[in-house]
């Protein structure tokens, strides 16, 4: 399955199943909409599986690595070896996301989708299409043939997880310097303020930051991005990361499994899919608030809002590893909470209470 | 031991070992601050039990279930057997709180603290101190003497839990019409302007909440409580479950144990707990904002902030359900993560990425 096909074949969240969802949420022994998003939420589930009791028990996190030659202009703090020490760290389980992922019981799948060495364990999958992008300060980061390669390679990786029997997929990535491309792109795609939309990713200082503004600046001024082009914007200012994660976004709506979005990456990665792949958003679920100042913008054009305020920025997929227990809980209320009809309660004094209710 | 010599023995969270848990997260593989309020959990969790590394499994959520007089006043949509029914309901395990503690392994301890009728089953923990509060727009909702009581039941209940093991509570109620009370201590403890501190509960109509907080006005003008005597606000406008649970978290900063704050009502209840021994903040964790309109103020007059944005306003404990495993996240990460100097990362290079951090 080529993920453009993939695209015209994908449908919408099921409608009737979402309503059928909401009216059952109704009839379970509380009051009225009293667990808000749980039941929003619920009801979503219900119209991605078509089912109004469900349960994700096997979960994984894709965490998509690659590197980004914008490093070079001095953007990020850490040494560029740290995308690579990062992905394999994580294959020996001792990094944030993996510490969350276990404690909720997903597994972690690591790929190298662009790191600038091969990470030379089996344990990270080979999706690599790229050692690295170029330095989008002078010229596009990679082909538009790469950014789609890339994109392709994220669906195949998510679609054999879901035959593989996933029922639910996180999205993560480690790339020294991939906020920045991350910035690039939500400024090209939403025509957000440079100077609002960059951050210190993993922690620059004043005067570091400074430099990685003016470094978006040119990379955007260099390669004039069409927003009215997402594949262009992806393979001018983007990254090998981004475009992994897009196709791990497109695959997910089309086999109608959720999709956690992670932090500012990830997110960018969604919104990237959803301008694809309008329907694809319905299968995307927003975790946690990032303090990436691109994140707001971002998750407010794709009209969906994080349950977590943790000020993480951590990426790695961590958000969606502490989400996992939100999606649990909305999954036991439709499927563990007793009804008003289960404890016998007087159809007339019912009536009596909804009339009083708001 | 009584409360109040609890109060007199309890000292605050040990801030040594929280300095030296944020040092310890300092040196995990992550940047600088990079998980944010897990960290700082963390840091409160060292604080709270002086260790640095934390797990918390045995976990139980204490429900408080008592009726209010003020019911007679037509503030409440639910019918006032609705508290008994559903502290019956809490033992079965169909309620909300029960299928969310289940999914996150905590037990649900049932106690009648206060309920009109007794529940008649041995599964809900005896602890009456009056059958119901009196009509508080008439006058007192109860004496001084019955107010101290049901604060010393709820403070022997949870020492109970303590010394059977339990390392962790959540706090929850049960009582048709408590959200009235609450407004009512709100505003009387911090000069809120009941207009915006009444809500509409479990789901009231427009009509409802105006007779509502005319109600709340009336309770305080015929009952004028001293905000300098929060055992007199809680005797003349508050409830047997604030009692109860104001008793809960004064155990828990006496055992030096986590406590967890769940909605409006649980919150109410930390708040007072802090009036009467400020260092029981120490203890308190806030989960989720609950969408009551006294929510916002109270938190931030207590000084915490919830993790959790979920809109919801089911009480029961329902929202420390859904926290248990943010406390988790922040235990593993300490526990579980890798250090710098696990993947002898080169010192020098750290200082170097210090350096350039913020």
């Amino acid at each position: 399955m080529d993920y453009r096909q993939a695209i015209l074949e994908i449908k919408g969240a099921d409608t009737d199943k979402a309503k059928e969802a909401r009216e059952y949420c109704d009839s379970l022994i509380k009051p009225f909409g009293a667990l808000g998003r749980l039941e929003e939420l619920a009801a979503r589930l219900a119209g991605i599986t078509g089912q109004i009791k469900n349960s994700f028990e096997k979960r994984a996190i894709v965490v998509m690595a690659a590197d980004n030659g914008v490093y070079a202009e001095g953007v990020a703090a850490a040494p560029q070896a740290f995308s690579r020490l990062q992905a394999i760290n994580m294959t020996r389980g001792i990094c944030g996301v993996n510490v969350f992922a276990k404690n909720t019981g997903a597994d972690v799948v690591v790929a190298d989708i662009g790191l600038m060495e091969a990470p030379g364990t089996g344990a990270v999958h080979d999706l690599n299409i790229k050692r690295g992008t170029n330095n989008m300060a002078e010229g596009p980061a990679m082909t538009r043939a790469e950014a789609e390669a890339a994109i392709e390679a994220g669906f195949g990786l998510a679609a054999e997880l879901f035959k593989k029997g996933y029922d639910i997929i996180g999205t993560g990535e480690m790339g020294i310097a991939n906020t920045t491309s991350t910035s690039a792109c939500a400024i090209a795609l939403l025509g957000l303020t440079p100077e609002l939309a960059v951050g210190r990713g993993a922690g620059l200082s004043d005067e570091a930051l400074a430099i990685k503004i003016e470094v978006v600046k040119k990379a955007l001024a260099v390669n004039e991005p069409d927003r009215d082009d997402p594949i262009g914007v992806l393979s001018k200012v983007g990254g090998l990361d981004i475009a992994g994660l897009i196709g791990c976004f497109i695959a997910a709506a089309y086999y109608r499994k959720p999709v956690l979005i992670d932090g500012a990456i990830s997110l960018l990665s969604a919104y990237m899919a959803a301008l694809l792949c309008p329907a694809a958003k319905d299968f995307m679920i927003a975790t946690h608030r990032s303090t990436e100042p691109s994140y707001d913008a971002v998750i407010r054009a794709l009209g969906l809002s994080p349950f977590l305020e943790m000020e993480m920025r951590l990426g790695e997929g961590s958000g969606c590893a502490l989400a996992f227990p939100i999606i649990d809980a909305a999954c036991v209320m439709m499927s563990g909470m007793g009804t008003f009809a289960d404890i016998s309660f007087d159809d007339s004094v019912l009536v009596d209470i909804r009339e009083k209710e708001d």
